[in-house]
């Protein structure tokens, strides 16, 4: 089997660096997949896309050696088995609130005698390797989404679940739950305390030997992050990269042509 | 029928500013579509798509307002009718290099006793509105490529061409043909020659009293370019924004976490 | 956050139609989204369609302004969810039977502190607004689906849950529960106890406040319904119109053209 | 070879019914093969799809018996010939205006001796026989457009051509041209000029021996059409059945709901 | 309601084929309905496909009359009904573990008063007859899959399920689980163990009065299976004919040119 | 840029492989490109697929490191570009059958200023590199196709046409042009005057130094037809793998099982 690198890069203490896919398309994902990233998440939760784009979005990516994950639309076997299947190596799973609710999650990834997982590695043993089987329960990792208050609460105990490869903080809705809805949602958190409980996951995780990743909205902040141990941040999605930097463009344009929208008849864009 | 806004833009002598989709997916194209510019062309030559894709895009794209174009992969009818049919308010077509090619190019665009376009407007009509017909031929904008060196050898006389609505320079095709393969292509030309050359078909478009639009890689030489007496600068694509904006991402992080791949315990990245 | 025009229609009084999307195709929705319906709602479950499809309905839909609702196949918070991301302004759950249920289903559409939506409005950032999230909670409605006998026997306690917008009455599965299969399947009832069940429905959700809508199969009974209360009456469905438009434009055909299949030479049909 | 049963029919001299498909869905293509018409086409010109939905719609009208014909883009043999894989047991192809055209158009549809058609029947194998190859030549029909004055005036030469099974009358773009634009475009027209075209259509046909269709836009006008001649007239379409049939289910149900848009509280519908 | 002619072969004591479906595309399913297969199993748990595939396989099988199934991702009812509504003639389901388990896969599969399945036979009106409602709760097929050592420990108790048609067994998953992973996973078993494990399976649900079918790599191993007692045995899959078959294509050519790579100058490859 | 593998192959005189496929499916593609093939082609031309197939064709057979190849649907300049924009390492057109149309091909696929395609490597930048435009004169293929009497004829002409690379023999087209229809089509040819036009071709070619492949049927014929000179030959082709991979894998099985449709009880296929 392909080993999963991401798994290697964390256990030589590596830090790497993930990027999200939001958008159902195979060629955006080719793109984000040449861009460097050590792992890229496709996102079946929030994404607008499904099961049916994640398809040709593995496929896309299979040649560029990045890491496939994807993140559950929500802790169901059915779509849970399926993107192992399809080729991911590593599934993070949202809202994952109890012990209980990991040792499921774990559950559902790995084959007998580790766990449930359904045998039928149609497509990953063509990308991943014939012996992909033999290898799986080793290779592919399970990450839970810490977000809620009550994962908070549960925090050693869900960390602590057999099996288990890593948390993944997700800071708005994390926010929103700590909180009880007063703060409101959003990514790169400033305020001390959405800080703090942020530390205190990765603090936990890590007394539980198990890695830690942070969904971040700029590269500064993944590289706060990485400070606050993170093993891997989050740093970049292609429906931002898309929005702000047409934006961007469009505002640079109009600035540069100045309030008349004309150029400078020299060719010279100083003047704007 | 809903106005062409782009060709109202330019009646009244406004600047504006173009987007360019080579990524086949309707999201990719709404989130374009929400960035301010005036107009988004689908390239269905060189984009890593065709019209299956462009119906979603159109559709996703017409509630933003933006004026729909769409370049044709050539001068073919079959597809040049379908795209008008499927809602662009503008085609630009590829490599017209004798004023023979235009004339046919605009014919394929416009009703009799214009053109022989056939009449279906099946889509459009619920896009554009049911009176398309009666106003299609005013307000669907045809638009002929300048890329060669025959075409530029023939400047003047397609420009000319009755029905015509203005040309659009596409500069890496172009230094390749001029300079007969000894000039790489690329956008953004600096050579004085490549400038002259483009200075030279804006002007000729220009007496003839037709729309310019030229192809541009960054805002800053769209603005340029805008001083050069362009109507339209296409300042930025799809495929870049994603390709550059993840590279530069996964870049500034690596930066920002210096040689050992380790942020700053103290959280704050500055001493990166 | 682009207004929820349905529900300021239902506090303002105003009966409001809304019409059925069961075909899985974008065009076949922007056509739907032109004829005048306050509302259409895509069928998730009995719809030959899935996810993959809903998106770009609901990027067709966005440019008419009618309302977009969506039928969850069940109630899965994965899918409810993503409904929700994509763009649905209110959520239809089927087989709705026990208050808790309701509150369940609630939850899913609530961000905190009134449910446990997890956030992450991807798409629907877009097409409703960028200060979506601040006002989801307000504008996105929730139905509840009545059409058991389960829960009919639980009413007043369904539609007495926080949060609860209204309830949708699904006659077929109505009849087929509380008759216990004794009555055939099918709309636009006209059994006396099945009617009497309506309208008790229809009282139960008028005395706690929250909305009604009934599934029709002709606008006649759509208007019937109205009369006895209904906020909302769906009144046309895609298959339907399609089919039974079809069977009848080749009936009246051969109807015209009479036995022999031959018409007047004379070019007149009034003869058949 | 699954025998052409269209061709059967015209052989037969009984009055066949065609429906137009410009919705690229295969379910709304399934839903028409059931209405009892004895072909369906589906519209690669001016409908809002293409090749790639083309593909999943014949497989769905298959087991229906409904004759699978397609209009092409154009007159361009790879579109062509693909249509004729896939599985169409005819082709329309619009803008037929010269005898070499239609020659040229027929060579695309036969094998030698009789014309160039590029083996390869590789879907069609399967949905009409493994024979398919040794009766392609006598079962698929070719079908010219009638639709400009240059055919009008060649109207004898290309009703004279080899092979040509019959012609499409397409009355709006025979309207735009023969009135050199004066006339509107539509369907079933009423001017007595326009009429008389179609029958002087109609009985070159007839004198050449080959079959007649009409586009109309009603069993009215289509058994007036019957009436004229017409071995086929075409009566219905998937969009207008949609579009005006989800706009009277509106329209009726607004009109018995009275201004006011409250039903009548005793349930009948008779007061509105 | 066209007959479910897998059914009536299993009353009338007929051994039956079962082919698999794993690739998602109509082309390939259309394919396999023309291979002489009693029954055709689109696979959506393992299967690199989901429902968006599903749909277009149904139909291009449609006309073979082959009957179709499908294999549920897993016992939720949202895709199981799904499935239903979109045609299938017989739903299977992984992992049935406990009879009130499978209680529930039958609960999903009937209408009142049999079971809770909602009503809405939206495609499969067109596919399997307008009065399919009348007929499906004793047509349409309900199969538990028996593939764990808990569902072996419970086998009588879930054969006896009222409303099971039949158990299908998965002998990958039930030899790992059997085992708790000493065996490797894997069809076709020649372990004594699991041979006398199929065994004692099938004898349970003979006693039961219900239906079996194993899963089998070969037609030996499926003929053999069916001398065990099976009604059906599925024998080829779609993966492994296309996997296994351009490999051998590619070994026998090799092999055919020897060492070298050269092929023999008189044509004749019976040298190599 | 990626090298061209096959391109270095016939360089260094190694005897190559090509897989072909017409199933319009990325995941039966990736199947294909595991099997060993030094190239694998994509038929537009007749197989059940088109441009929106091929796309996500290229991407899965990416990281096999197999040569991506696409036979054109036909000599237009707009898919033979889009072809190679896509990601084809070189293209096969069918019916080239005059030195003139084989000029005009390689001009489609030639940088100027060896040829007239328009640059925008949009896609293959990803997939070959993004030094592909300076290599892609050198590396990428066009192909020829010799399939007709006229092509014949002019068979040196054709060969000698600077800048192609090799002539493909389609034995079904060439059949039924040279014989005039009167022997059947079909590969794999065995009549003396066709074995011997096929020697004629591969001769010419070899004289002008350009490289040959020949569409075969089986293993066996490719062998023979490397004895004759071929650079590579066709040997299998995923329509025609699944579709007698599955009727013998029935057809097996039902002989196993005997007349009676039923084994052996004692579970040995051996007396069947």
């Amino acid at each position: 089997m392909t080993p999963n690198r991401l798994k290697r890069a964390w256990a030589e203490g590596r830090t790497t660096l993930n990027g999200w896919l939001a958008i159902g398309n195979a060629f955006s994902a080719e793109i984000m997949a040449d861009a460097g990233f050590d792992c890229l998440t496709i996102d079946l939760q929030h994404g607008f896309l499904d099961y049916s784009d994640v398809k040709g979005m593995f496929q896309a990516m299979r040649a560029s050696g990045v890491t496939p994950m994807a993140r559950a639309p929500w802790r169901e076997p059915g779509i849970v088995m399926k993107l192992l299947d399809a080729g991911a190596f590593g599934v993070i799973c949202p809202m994952i609130n109890t012990p209980e609710e990991a040792a499921d999650l774990v559950s559902m990834v790995r084959y007998p005698p580790l766990g449930t997982r359904s045998f039928g590695p149609t497509r990953v043993n063509f990308a991943a390797g014939p012996d992909y089987a033999a290898h799986a329960n080793d290779e592919v990792m399970v990450i839970a989404m810490i977000e809620t208050a009550e994962a908070f609460a549960n925090l050693d105990a869900i960390c602590a679940t057999p099996g288990l490869d890593g948390v993944y903080i997700g800071p708005a809705d994390l926010t929103l739950s700590l909180s009880n809805g007063a703060l409101p949602a959003g990514l790169d958190r400033e305020e001390p305390e959405m800080i703090e409980a942020i530390q205190t996951i990765l603090a936990a995780a890590k007394r539980a030997g198990i890695g830690t990743i942070l969904h971040c909205g700029t590269p500064e902040y993944g590289a706060r992050a990485v400070g606050w141990g993170c093993d891997m941040v989050t740093i970049a999605a292609d429906v931002s990269l898309l929005s702000a930097g047409s934006k961007a463009a469009v505002a640079r344009t109009r600035a540069l042509l100045g309030g008349d929208g004309q150029g400078d008849a020299d060719g010279s864009p100083s003047s704007y």
